[in-house]
C-alpha cells in the first residue's frame, strides 16, 4: 500500500496520452466527413469527453470499479468519488479513477462517428450519458471491476471488449436506428480533409501507447511488451490493408491509416499476452479482416460509414479471439491454443460473443428510446445546411 | 538531496507538455484571427518561446529564483545558470529551471493575443523582453521564489497569479495602448479557423496535466489529485459555458473550448488544495463568470478580441480566491471559508488585487514606452494587407 | 540487472513522444510542397514508420546491436527478437529495443523529403528497405552497437552521426539520382500550407525532448541537462535564423522553424557533453551555417528543396564536431577544446568524414539501383497531376 513514483508518473502521463486521444478521434473522423460538419464532428468528441467526466466522477466509476454486486454491477460506494483518495497500491486511487475515466471517455467519442452529419447535439447528450452508464460502465464492472467476466477468466487487458466490441457494435446499432443520411448512395461523400485524418491518426497512434502500455498499471517489463506489440500490430495493419487496397487499385493513405487502427484495436485486448511475433499475425489479420468488414459493409449499404463497426468491431473480436489463440505463458502467464490449451478460446469467444449481443441490443434500445421522445437527428434541412451552421452557429467557410 | 528517478521521469516529461501549450497557443488564436495573420499569429507564439528561451537561462530565472532580495527580486546568483546543475533535491536543479522557464514561456504566447492583426513583430520582441523581467519574474519571485506574497502566505498551486492574472490583465492593458484594429466594429472579424482553434485547445488541455499536476514537482497522491480536477474542471468549464450561452442562440464549439480553458485557468491556482467536487463547482462558475466578462469586453467595445482577460484573467482572479473559499486541509493543508476559515480568503484577495495592479500598471507603462520609441503597430496600410506578408513575406493563399 | 520503475517511465514516454516525430516530419514536410502532393508526402512518413517497425523487429535490431562481428555489424543473434525480453538492466530489454526503432523510422522518414512530389512510392518502399538495412543500421552499429566508431572513442549522444549526417547527406545523393522535378527553377513551388508545416516543427521540438533526454536511458541529471541543452540550442537557432534572414528581406516563419530545427539537429550528438552557454552558441551557429548553406544549396540549384541536406546533413556535421570543442568534463566526463583536449575534436571529424562519405556513396548506389530496375520516379504526367492522385486516389482539393 505504497505509492511508487516510476508507476505514478508513468500511469499519469499514459492518462494525458489517452486524454489526446479523444480530440485524436474528432480529428480522424473530422477529416473523414463533409466539410460543412466538420465544426460538429470535433466538437462532438469534446462533448463526449466533458460529459463522461461528470458521468464519471459524479456516479460512473462507482457502478464500474464500486464492489461487486450479483457480478453485474458495482456499488455506489464511490459515489461523488467518495473514498477515491491520494493514497493508494503502486499508485494513487485517484490517478486510478482518471486513467479508467480517459478510456469510458475515448469509446464513446468513437460512437459519434455512426451519427455523424445527422445528430442533434441535444439528443446526442441525453444518449452517450445513458450509454455510458448503461452499456460502457457495466462492461467495465464484468472485465475489470471483479463482475461475472472476470469470475469466469475472460481476458482483456487493454479494452478489446469494454472499448472497441462496445464502441463498435454499439455504433452499428445505433447508425441503423439514426437511418441513412440524405443522398447516401446517391451523390458523393468522400472525405474532405484527408490531411486532417491522417494527424488524428497519429495522435490515436501515440496516444495508444498510453493506453496499451498504461494498462500494465506499471512501469516494467509487461508494459514494455505492452508498448512493443503495439506499435508492431499497428505496422502490420497498415501495411496488411494498404496490400490488399493496392491488389484492388492504388493504396490510399486512408486505408493506411485505418490499417493501423484496425492493428491498434486488435492488439489491445492481447497486448499482455502476446510476442513481438504473434503481434505481427495479429495486425496482418486485423488490416485484412477490417478492410473486407469494411467491402462488406459497403455491400449491405449501411451507413456506418466512418467505419467503426469494421474497424473496431471486428478488430476488437479478433483481438479478444486471438487472446485465446496466441496468448504464451511467458508474456502474461497464461498459454492459448499456440502452447495447446484450448480452455481461452473457449472463454475468449463467450466475452466477445456476449459483448456483441450486449452492446448491440441495449444500445440499439437506448437509440430507440432516445429518437421517439427526443428525436435523434436533425431535420433534413438542417442537414443539407450542414451541422457545423445548424447546430453549432459556426461555419469553417469564413 | 537525492535524485528520485520516479519524480524526475515526471517532471521531465511535464515540461516538454508544458511547451507543447506555447504552439497550443498559438493555433489556438491563429484560428481566431483573419486567414491574413495567421501565420504571424502563430509565429508569434514560437518568437514568444525562443525570447523567453533566452531570457530565462541568461538571468531572467536567478531574478525569480536568487535567494530573496528584500522581498521583491531574486539576486544574480543564478546568472547564465551559474550553480544550477544536475543535481538537486528530488529532481535535478537544471530541470526544475526548465520546468519553470515554459511556464514564463506559455505566459508572454498569451499576451500575444492583445496585440492580434497589428504588432509589428521587433516591437513585440522587446516588448516581450522588457514584460517577462520586469513583469513575469518579479510575480514568480514574489509567489514561488520567496518573495512577499510567499511570506504572507497567499497560495498559487501552479500559477493562477503568476501566469494567468499577470497575462490577462497584462493583455487588456497592452490592447487599451496599442488600440483597435482598423475596421472593428465596423465590419466582421469572424474566426477563420475554428477546427484550428479547437487542435490548439486541445493541446492545451493535454499540456496543462503537465501544467497542474506537474507543480506538484512530485510524482505522487498530490500530483494525482491535481490531474483530477484540471480534467474536472475543464469539462465543468466547457459545459457550463456551453449551457449559458445555448440560452442565448446555439452552442458554438468556440464557446465550449472557451470555457474549458477558462475552467483550466480557475483551477490552475486550487488544484493542490481543493478536491473533485471543489473543482466542479469551480469550472461551472469559471465557465459562466468568464462567458459574462466577454459580454461584458463586447460591450466596452474593448478590442481585446481574443479574450485573454476575460478568460485568464477573470478565471485566474476567480481561481486565486476560490482557494480561500474551497480548500480542504486533507488534500494541501490549508482550510478555506467552507471550513469555517476565513484568514486565507482575505490573503487570496490581497494577493489577487496586488497582481491586478501590479501587471496592469506596469504592462501599460512598458506598452507605452515601446509604443513612444518605436511604435508597437504597424501601418494601416500593412494592417490592411496582414502581417503574414507585411511582417513575413509569407502567406496561406498560394 | 534490475528495473527502475522511474526510468523505465521515462524511457517509455520517451519512445511515444519520438514515434510522433515521424508524422511531424510528414506534416511538416507536407506544408511545404504544394498542395497536390501534400497527402503523399505525408503518407510516406507512415510507410517508412510501418516498413522500419517490421524491418527492426525481423532483423535490424539484430544488426545494428547484436555482438559485434569485426567491428562492422552485429550478429544475428536477435533476430525475430529472439532473447530480448521484459528483463534488463535498468530498464527492459524490449524497451530499449523500441527506443532504438523509433530512431531508426524518423531518420527514413526525413529522406523522404529528397523526393518529394516525384517519387513511385513502390519504389520508395524497397529503397527505404534497403537504405535501413545497409545504411541505418552498419552506422548504429559502428556508434552505438559497439562497432569501430564505439572503438575509438567517437561520440554521437543522440544521434548527430547516426541519424542527421546519414539523413542530410543521404538525401542529398537521393535528390541527385531521383534528379529535379519537372519546372524546377521555372516555375514558382512555394509552401502551400505553413501552418502546417509550424506544427509538424512544433511537434519535432516536443518529440525531440524524448529523442535527446531519452538518450540518457535514465530520468537522471544527464537526462535533465540534455532537455535543456536541447531547448536552448532550438531558440537559438530560431533566433539566429530569423535574424540572418531579417537583414536579406523579412524574418519568414519557416526560416524561424528552420532554425529552430538546424539547432536541435546540431545539439543532438553533443546534448551530454556541453552545458547551456555552449548550446547558446551551437544553436546561434548552426542556425547561421544551416541558412548559408540552403542559399549554397539554392546557387547549385539541386533540387533537395525541402533542404534536408542543409538542415540536418550540415547541422549535424556542425553538433558532431561541436563535442570536440564544447564538451566540458563535468557534463559528461569528455573534454573539448575549450578545456584544452585536441584529441576528440579530431576524432569526431573523424566520425562526421567518415559518415558524410559512407552515407552519401552508398546511397547514391542504392538509389541507382533501384531506379535502373523500378525506376525511382514516376511518369512525367503522374507529376504534373501530382502524387496524391497519381499515387493515392485521392485528393484534398474534393
Amino acid at each position: 500500500m505504497t505509492i511508487d513514483t516510476g508507476d505514478t508518473a508513468f500511469i499519469l502521463i499514459c492518462t494525458a496520452l489517452v486524454m489526446l486521444m479523444t480530440p485524436g478521434v474528432g480529428l480522424f473522423y473530422g477529416g473523414l466527413v463533409r466539410r460543412k460538419n466538420l465544426i460538429s464532428m470535433f466538437a462532438l468528441s469534446f462533448v463526449a469527453f466533458s460529459v463522461v467526466t461528470i458521468q464519471w466522477v459524479l456516479f460512473g466509476y462507482s457502478l464500474a470499479f464500486g464492489s461487486d454486486v450479483g457480478g453485474v454491477i458495482g456499488s455506489l460506494e464511490y459515489v461523488g468519488l467518495s473514498g477515491v483518495g491520494m493514497d493508494g497500491d503502486g499508485i494513487p486511487d485517484l490517478l486510478f479513477m482518471v486513467f479508467q475515466l480517459v478510456f469510458a471517455a475515448v469509446t464513446l467519442a468513437i460512437i459519434t462517428s455512426a451519427v455523424a452529419e445527422r445528430v442533434k447535439i441535444s439528443s446526442f447528450i441525453v444518449f452517450g450519458l445513458l450509454w455510458t452508464t448503461l452499456v460502457y460502465d457495466p462492461l467495465a464492472h464484468w472485465v475489470w471491476g471483479g463482475g461475472w467476466m472476470a469470475e469466469l477468466g475472460i481476458l482483456d487487458f487493454a479494452g478489446g471488449i469494454v472499448v472497441h466490441i462496445s464502441a463498435g457494435f454499439g455504433a452499428l446499432a445505433l447508425a441503423l436506428v439514426i437511418g441513412k443520411r440524405v443522398g447516401f448512395g446517391e451523390y458523393s461523400m468522400e472525405p474532405h480533409n484527408i490531411p486532417m485524418t491522417l494527424l488524428g491518426g497519429a495522435l490515436l497512434w501515440f496516444g495508444w501507447f498510453g493506453f496499451n502500455a498504461g494498462s500494465a498499471l506499471a512501469a516494467d517489463g509487461l508494459a514494455a511488451n505492452a508498448f512493443v506489440v503495439t506499435n508492431i500490430s499497428a505496422a502490420s495493419g497498415a501495411l496488411a490493408w494498404m496490400a490488399a487496397s493496392w491488389i484492388r487499385g492504388k493504396p490510399s493513405s486512408v486505408g493506411m491509416i485505418s490499417g493501423a487502427i484496425a492493428g491498434l484495436g486488435a492488439i489491445t485486448p492481447a497486448a499482455g499476452f502476446v510476442g513481438p511475433l504473434q503481434a505481427i499475425i495479429i495486425g496482418v489479420v486485423s488490416g485484412l479482416l477490417c478492410y473486407y468488414a469494411l467491402l462488406f459493409r459497403i455491400r449491405q449499404r449501411w451507413d456506418e460509414s466512418l467505419d467503426a463497426w469494421a474497424i473496431h468491431g471486428v478488430g476488437g473480436v479478433w483481438g479478444t479471439l486471438a487472446i485465446g489463440i496466441f496468448a504464451i505463458a511467458a508474456v502474461g502467464g497464461v498459454s492459448g491454443l499456440v502452447e495447446g490449451s484450448f480452455n481461452q478460446l473457449l472463454l475468449q469467444a463467450v466475452g466477445a460473443g456476449a459483448t456483441v449481443l450486449y452492446a448491440f441490443v441495449v444500445t440499439f434500445v437506448l437509440a430507440k428510446v432516445v429518437d421517439l421522445t427526443m428525436g435523434l437527428r436533425v431535420s433534413e434541412e438542417e442537414e443539407y445546411v450542414g451541422l457545423d451552421i445548424s447546430q453549432h452557429g459556426e461555419s469553417t467557410q469564413v
